[in-house]
């Protein structure tokens, strides 16, 4: 059995070929490279294909794979957004990808921005280059004690929330659209996302963007929150109004947010620069200049186990896939593309 | 009854404000000064006294109040060494002070020290600040699944071992001379230090420090440790041997390290130098100028709810002891002074 591997990034290196000496039966190649229509030359002779992305896949580059013979495709990453779904059903692909492969990465991260937002780290950080090392003015708030709102509690969220209450001593509030029955008997579960917002100290979004979760915080929502709340977004960029958090800001009613994810981050995350000043959004310079704004491009999930995790499930599943075995990760690309 | 309270912070203002509404008996008065031979003016016709500063009390000062009829004094801090103990008792005077105000605060600010360290924050925002939002090849670590190694289960200890083992999902050991009952029941605890040395991934340190554990972390304990182990030390400056730390941090042995407090930290921190290269301190620039090193100028007990606490367990402490009650916070002024 032959794999061809793309994209292989340096942090993937060290577990692919761990993962390839653990499975002597199959031989591997690959590249640094992406799957192209150039590329895929490459894969001739090969099996299967695993790879993983941000630029679309081209029709010409699944066409001259199919044409090798090659019809089964694992991504090593949640998001199929690159596909047009069309040439998959077309070249008769399956198509798997990793839905789960670390929701402690999120979850600890999401919770390092709350703790930099509530020790007020910004503010301290610039004060130390400065040669300042004087504590006063910048407080700090804990906590422990505080009302820690978690909304959506599936795999990422339940571990946020156990996290705060369980480790930092938070009151954990929850909303779900569907609770996690494993919290249930924790009685965290408020009945609307309007008494989560109206209670949280500070609010974490954990949820999927499907189309109606679009700016869930928008205006409105930032309306019903306590004066001097926080909101964290580690999970999908659409659910935050930027411009409603920006206002948000400026009136005070939000003390600070720490965002991985912006709805306008494409185009800015995984690119680089040279500076802020030459990103060419207004909103996003708006938010990163603030001190009370921690934004992370994108990194909650990049952990050596969560890196270790994607080139293990990708490839374990690839080789189920050639060996006839039914996979738990095979996307319908009769639906929607899922986007990540 | 009435009290005057010296050295009084901003931050401290609005709690002390507080305490005085909800004990119209006591009338304060205050001032943001220290307490000085000449300051110590302001008390007189007062009954006691409340204070906090960094600077050594001169025997003056304390002159004035014993000849003023003040025989009372609470300091809203833990340390009690800019005391002279002859003074305070060639003067009877009975002295208090806050020996736990928030452990919540500094074991909160050690984990997010660890935080930032596994998720190599300083590199990830010297990017960001150049515009740069590529996460490779700056990787992260996770908490959970490391072996955190917490030395000393006190107050503070044992609230960081709970948020790393219940919140983080961490494998928690301990060592302490004298293991807390309330831990241990959790089958965390090893039989010495180098046992904890020798497994750890993350080291925490929460003992005081006496005399017998000046530099309990030196080259020799380092030598035990795991390759790449991160230190932790948000307790007391001399327990860690700056120069053995730089070694391990050269060699590699130590992957980084996360301190709020510095072996030569008196001189420095509290102070506005301007630049980091002013610093008149060449290990404190070695350590402050390194990616993986993240220096807090002992700024970890410094929240909202400390403060809180340190001023009103201060006062109900000075109130007690002028209403000839007793009170729990008396320090032996027979014995070496406090230091913190
Ligand atoms: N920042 C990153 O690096 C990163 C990495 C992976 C995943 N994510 C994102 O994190 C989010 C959560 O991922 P997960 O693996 O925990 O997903 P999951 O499917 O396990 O859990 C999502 C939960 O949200 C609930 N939910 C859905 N819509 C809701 C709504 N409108 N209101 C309240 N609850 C709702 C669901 O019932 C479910 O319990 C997703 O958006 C995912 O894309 C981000
Ligand atoms: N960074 C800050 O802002 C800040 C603020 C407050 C306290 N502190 C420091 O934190 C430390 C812990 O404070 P606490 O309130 O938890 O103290 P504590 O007295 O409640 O606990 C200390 C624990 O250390 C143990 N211990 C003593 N010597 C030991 C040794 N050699 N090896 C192993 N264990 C030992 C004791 O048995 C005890 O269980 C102290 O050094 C204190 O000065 C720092």
């Amino acid at each position: 059995m032959k794999i061809y591997v793309f994209g292989v990034r340096g942090d993937e290196e060290a577990p692919l070929k761990k993962w390839a000496s653990e499975n002597p039966d199959v031989s591997i190649d690959y590249t640094t490279d992406i799957l192209t229509s150039e590329t895929a030359d490459n894969a001739k002779g090969f099996d299967g294909v695993c790879s993983v992305q941000r630029e679309p896949y081209s029709r010409e580059a699944l066409k001259k794979l199919h044409d090798f013979g090659i019809s089964k495709l694992s991504v090593r990453n949640v998001g199929t957004d690159g596909f047009d779904y069309k040439d998959l059903n077309d070249f008769s692909f399956t198509l798997t990808n990793v839905p789960v492969y670390s929701p402690n990465a999120i979850a600890e991260h999401a919770s390092f921005l709350v703790g930099r937002l509530l020790r007020r780290v910004p503010e301290f950080d610039k004060k130390f280059e400065n040669g300042n090392f004087k504590w006063a003015p910048t407080i700090g708030t804990e906590i422990s004690g505080k009302t820690v709102g978690v909304i959506g509690t599936g795999h990422i969220g339940s571990v946020f929330a156990r996290i705060m209450q369980f480790g930092y001593g938070a009151k954990v509030i929850a909303y779900d659209i569907d609770p996690n029955p494993a919290l249930e008997n924790l009685g965290i579960y408020v009945d609307s996302l309007d008494e989560l917002l109206e209670q949280a100290d500070i609010i974490s979004l954990h949820t999927p963007l499907e189309p109606q979760d679009y700016h869930m915080i928008d205006a409105d929502a930032i309306s019903k929150m306590k004066q001097g709340s926080y909101i964290i977004n580690c999970a999908r960029g659409g659910l935050v109004d930027s411009q409603a958090l920006i206002d948000g800001l400026d009136s005070g009613k939000i003390a600070g947010a720490g965002l991985d994810v912006l709805d306008n981050e494409n185009g800015i995350f995984q690119k680089d620069f040279g500076s802020i000043d030459a990103v060419p959004n207004e909103k996003f310079k708006n938010l990163a200049k603030r001190d009370n704004v921690i934004i992370t491009p994108h990194t909650a999930f990049y952990t050596k186990k969560a890196v270790h995790n994607m080139v293990y499930e990708a490839m374990d599943t690839q080789k189920a896939l050639l060996s006839g075995e039914i996979t738990k990760n095979i996307v319908d690309t009769k639906e929607f593309a899922k986007t990540v």
